[in-house]
């Protein structure tokens, strides 16, 4: 039974839901197959003119998921260039967002929850970690994950809510 | 400083964002008004069209913070009716649901990371407390607080992701 920790609120979670980003792009591969268009079509999609595109949206998921957790390990972040250009690629870059979680450990995050987290964004602004996961590690990575779905959801792609809850493994209740 | 506590991974957040999609909605009736439509034209817009509308997303929003947080604490779900007809009784609903949170208290979730919470749309399944959160709760809720978002930014309204964001209380970093 895994404990309550930082570690266990972010990067368990992360890994999830980046595969099921993953297992939605795959299905979107068929999706282009099947309406003979190109990648660059669906990469290049969104729901408002002055909206980031689909590409920019698992870019930014997929850096949510790196940020927040390398942010609270203390660890540095690895650098991905944003120049996909095929879906394939965007699962790549899921990849090896899931390999650099996976680097990660919980005696890393012990702690975090008090310390200060630099806000790269706004200089000279901190939130403590627990602040940082609540207001914006999770709720941005969501965003952009709910995005990317409902880009292609809105496009006419044969995706429902089991895609975005992906695999969750329940246990018997005790009788 | 907010100490890590299930309380503090759900609650607090609930509540900072069901004020941020409150805050959306009192801008989507000047944005009615504006273009001289219906509430019942936003309540009724969706993404693609076998998705619930926006007001279904709103409603389900407020259950998942409800029924996410109440079930943690092992206390009573208050009964709302699923009969909204204008913006305002949805931020009433919102409202009430953050009401309902102010009654919670952080003792009240002691432990819950590790006891069973039973699935009510999956019987004879449970997950841990902090299974739960991390698959379902947290997910679910800024998943149709999303989709709330982007159903009204697809229909022209002119939000953007500060609007998402909403309030952060940002620290000045140590010196």
């Amino acid at each position: 039974m895994a404990k309550l920790s930082m570690y266990n609120v972010t990067v368990p979670e992360f890994k999830r839901s980046l595969l099921v980003l993953r297992a939605i792009l795959v299905k979107a591969e068929a999706f282009a197959e099947e309406k003979k268009i190109t990648d660059g079509v669906l990469l290049g999609a969104y729901l408002a003119p002055d909206q980031f595109p689909l590409v920019k949206q698992v870019q930014i998921a997929c850096d949510n998921a790196k940020g927040t957790s390398g942010r609270l390990a203390g660890v540095g972040l690895p650098k991905m260039e944003d120049n996909e250009t095929t879906l394939k690629a965007l699962e790549e870059r899921i990849d090896k967002t899931v390999a650099f979680l996976d680097t990660l450990r919980d005696v890393q995050f012990e702690g975090s929850e008090e310390r200060d987290i630099p806000i790269y964004f706004f200089p000279g602004k901190t939130l403590s970690g627990l602040e940082y996961v609540n207001t914006l590690g999770l709720a941005n990575f969501y965003f952009h994950l709910t995005t990317t779905y409902l880009i292609l959801r809105h496009n006419g792609m044969n995706i429902g809510k089991a895609d975005f809850m992906g695999a969750v493994e329940f246990h018997d209740e005790k009788k």
